[in-house]
Parts: structure tokens; C-alpha cells; sequence
């Protein structure tokens, strides 16, 4: 799906707010794990089992406000073969509710290698002379340490198949600055990174991951890519605010959206009401909703 | 696993090389195809099954001759559930035999998040209570773009359970130069790169992946890291050579590993003998050792 399709649904639910599910079971409500458990015992099944029970109790609440999910993989592999296939099931629902699936999962790699990660999570993968979908999100996010050759397959393949991507540019965390901040010829490396990614591909699938922790630079990279779709995960539980995240928006107000993932996932942790876990996250979206659009 | 503990391995068998397994099935053999086909039809699960048995049959050549083994994930991931199934069978295989199982999945993310993927490739994941270990490899490959709190969580996992891992310094693709090379107080930012690994870590489990493509680079890098563990792909396929990969020993003589994946794994198609795939990769491993050690 391209960002001018997610832009339409943006509009249709008036909110740019994307939940992100990156689930570990110490936020999981007790009766979600107890059912789990009696099940399959404690194990890595059960495991599973309630990562995809909580990620559907969250889209069942609040897949009507929201244009997108974003899932992050690290915490599905962390729980192995049963997380990754509690990922599967729980993507093909998100996509029932026809929300937009972003996998954030921050690949990057030479370009043959490149490719294989595409055909996983993009494209098609050709099992004996068929092709097929395995994984198949609306959007990945990708890491562009290795330059263009190790980004350019996933660009082909958004192209091909009508995906998008979102390549990290200035990241939400404390030590983003560490090499992205780093000054080149007058200005930092992010920005190098932000005027490369304008030459390798069209703003309809090639986005940008700009931190809301960093408002600053948000306003200043909006500048240079003004019609780049931006991610911008850091609201929330990481410190970013609504006032924070304005810069991202383009001139007409759209352009980006913005996650949220512990604040939402875990609203129910504040309460200690986890049978009404999905109540909490839903009333989490709209208050982001409505500070972010107010 | 630590560095030292990968050295006595290299030491014993006289041998620096490392067989990169990155399968895709047109790499595997007719009679191994044919038989997962038999077996399970044209379908993912007989992918898988192709994948294993073509990754075991590669070991059983070639594992007295070898250290270590680098499983390349994307190509795993590329067969979804099906070849990460495949995966873990290879890698407890692999482990069987006692070699060295370096994972090469580059990941990298914010603190949080790192945190998960060393659980799911070097540490353990606490299920309902009890810690279990997932995919247990003994070295991750590692991105560096998101700073040191994207790195740290692999650092302290390896100290905790004596693993290791590979930081992606000067990679072996042609644009790797897009950022790689932009020259920051007159040296290049994957300079700044090693430098910050040398703080970050410890040189028994926090070493470097350099190109085997850019041997000049290579011996810099040599000098700036003069203890730092190396990783070397690129050596084959990729266009490396003995004499390139040279610069990237200690003064030893060891200290690195040199990996080779497609002229390996295929050197069966040159033959076109795919019956004897394995004797094939192995000459090419004994090739490739005497080159370098010669």
C-alpha cells in the first residue's frame, strides 16, 4: 500500500496515531496468560498463544480509530518460532480490519541479501517455480547503514508490488546522535542520510523514521524532505509530546504519522484493570488522537 | 562463546574460514529438492525441509575442516515459519558438531528493543516465569546506526553468557561508501565507527565486520583495532581474494575470520554435480584455507 493509500485512511479516521504492538508478556493481562497457560502449560506455545490473544484484543478496541499498526519484530523473535508465528496470525488480522501493517523490523543488508529480506516481508518468495507471499505487510522499516545497494531492492519491490518503506534517519532514542548527529561539511549525518534518500526514491513509498524525542530536528528535516511521509515513533512512554510532533506534518497537515506503543499497549497497567486492557488502550488512542489533531 | 575460545577452534584446525550457509532453493541440488517434494509437495514446508537437508549436508562435509559457520537469516526468513524452522534445526546441527554459530542478522534498535533481539539470538526469554533460551547462537551480527544504546544490550548479554558479536563496520558492497566513507574530521565515518566499538566494548566478545572487497581499508582498520576480533566477508563470490584478506590478521597471524558463502555452497554448479554437492564445497573450503594460510 503506498502512503497515498494510508494518507486516505488517515483522513477517514481524522488520525495519524499508529499503536504499535511490541508485546512482551509482563504486559499482558493475567487472564489473557492464565487462559494461555491452561491451554499449554507454560510454555513457549502458551507464550504465543497470548501475544496473539493481547494484539487481537488491541485491534478488536481500537482498529476503528486507527489507520495503521505498527508491529515490532524483536519482540515476536524473542519468543521464537511460536512468537513469530503468533506475528503471522496477528498481522493477517490486522489486515482483516484493513489497517495498514508497517513491520518495524529495521533490516538492512548487501544487496543479494537485500532481497531475500524483501521477498520475506515485500514480495514474494519463489517455492519451487511458485511464487508466493510469506510475511506480506503493507510497509517495513529499513536501516541504511549499507547505502543504496542494500536499500535499493526493497524500493523495487514497493514498487512492484505497491508497498512502501521507511528508512531510519534520525531515531528516537538517547544515543541516536552517536553517528547520526555527527557533522559533515556543515551539517549532521541525518541529514545526509534524509537528501540521499530524496535521490533513491519517489516520496510515494520511500519514506523517513524521524524521532519525536527530537522536535528540532523533526522541523528542520521536514524542511529539506517536504513531501517525504514520515514515521514518527518516541510519543509517549519515550517522552515525546504532541507539541513535539507538530513539525512532522506537512504544509496540508498530513505526511505523517505518529506511534505510540507502551503508552497504549500498557494503559491498563496505570488502572491494574487488565480485563479491560483493550477499554484503556482505546481511551490511550483518542486522548493521542485529540492532543495530536486539537 | 568468546573470541578466545573461536581462536583455539581456528588454532585447532588450522583454518580461518568461515562457510556462510545462506540457502535459497535454487542453490539446493535436484536429488535433496526432490525428495522434501516427495515428501511434502510443492510447498513451504518442503522448502524447509530442502533447507535443512541441504544445510546438513553441507556441515557433515565440511565441519572437520571448519571453526565456525555464519547462518545468513534473511534467507531463512525468506521461507517464513517454514525456513526458520529450518534454521533452528541447522543451527542446533551445526551446534552438534561443535562449530562456532555466528548468526548474521544485523539487527540494531533503540535500547527497549535491542534488549529483545539479544533475548531471542544471545540471552534468554523469560517465559511465564522461567528463563529460556531461543535461537542460541554464540555471535550475533550487529548495526550500528542507532549508538551505543542500540549496542549495549547485545554487549551485556554476551558478557552474561559468554557470546560475541560482530559490529558492522566497513561492509563488502559496492555503495557501502554511500555513508561508510563520508570523511568526518578527515577520516572516514567508519573509522568513527571502530573507534566508538573500541569504547563501547570489550575486544573478547566485541569485534568488527570489515570487507574482504576493501583491503586497504582493511589494513587501516587493522591498525586503528590492532586486538579487535575481525570478521571478513566478502572473500569468493563477492570478488575477494587471499591477498586481500591478508591485512585483516593480527600480528599472530589470527584474530579474523574469513567468510565465504555462495562459491561454498555452490561450487556444486560449476560441476554441475549436484549429487556430490558436499565434496564439492569441501574441496572449495580446502582451497580457500591453503590460499590464505599458504
Amino acid at each position: 500500500m503506498s502512503f497515498a493509500a494510508l494518507q486516505k485512511k488517515i483522513d477517514a479516521k481524522k488520525n495519524p496515531t499508529v499503536m504499535g504492538i511490541d508485546p512482551k508478556l509482563e504486559y499482558i493481562p493475567a487472564h489473557i496468560a492464565d487462559m494461555a497457560m491452561q491451554k499449554f502449560g507454560k510454555t513457549k506455545k502458551a507464550a504465543g498463544e497470548a501475544l496473539f490473544e493481547f494484539g487481537k484484543g488491541l485491534i478488536d478496541a481500537c482498529h476503528d480509530l486507527l489507520p495503521a499498526v505498527k508491529f515490532q519484530m524483536a519482540y515476536y523473535e524473542m519468543y521464537g518460532i511460536c512468537g513469530l508465528e503468533a506475528l503471522h496470525k496477528t498481522v493477517e488480522y490486522a489486515k482483516s480490519k484493513e489497517l495498514y501493517v508497517i513491520l518495524d523490523a529495521k533490516r538492512g543488508d548487501i544487496g543479494e541479501t537485500a532481497k531475500a529480506y524483501s521477498a520475506a516481508y515485500l514480495g514474494e518468495t519463489d517455492i519451487f517455480g511458485e511464487s508466493q507471499k510469506m510475511l506480506y505487510a503493507d510497509c517495513l522499516t529499513v536501516n541504511p547503514y549499507l547505502g543504496i545497494d542494500g536499500v535499493r531492492p526493497f524500493i523495487d519491490d514497493c514498487e512492484k508490488f505497491g508497498k512502501s518503506v521507511f528508512v531510519l534517519v534520525k531515531t528516537s532514542n538517547a544515543s541516536s546522535g552517536d553517528f547520526q548527529d555527527i557533522i559533515v561539511e556543515g551539517a549532521p549525518l541525518y541529514e545526509r542520510v534524509a537528501k540521499k534518500i530524496l535521490e533513491w526514491g519517489k516520496s510515494e513509498n520511500v519514506g523517513a523514521v524521524v524521532g519525536a524525542t527530537y522536535p528540532k530536528q523533526l522541523a528542520g528535516l521536514r524542511k529539506i524532505m517536504p513531501d517525504t511521509f514520515f514515521l514518527v515513533p518516541g510519543f509517549g512512554a519515550q517522552g515525546g509530546s504532541a507539541a513535539d510532533v507538530k513539525p512532522a506534518f506537512d504544509q496540508n497537515g498530513g505526511g505523517a504519522i505518529v506511534n505510540s506503543s507502551r503508552a497504549i499497549m500498557c494503559a491498563w497497567t496505570k488502572r491494574g484493570d487488565g480485563e479491560n486492557f483493550g477499554n484503556w488502550a482505546r481511551q490511550e488512542v483518542e486522548h493521542m488522537r485529540d492532543a495530536i489533531y486539537g
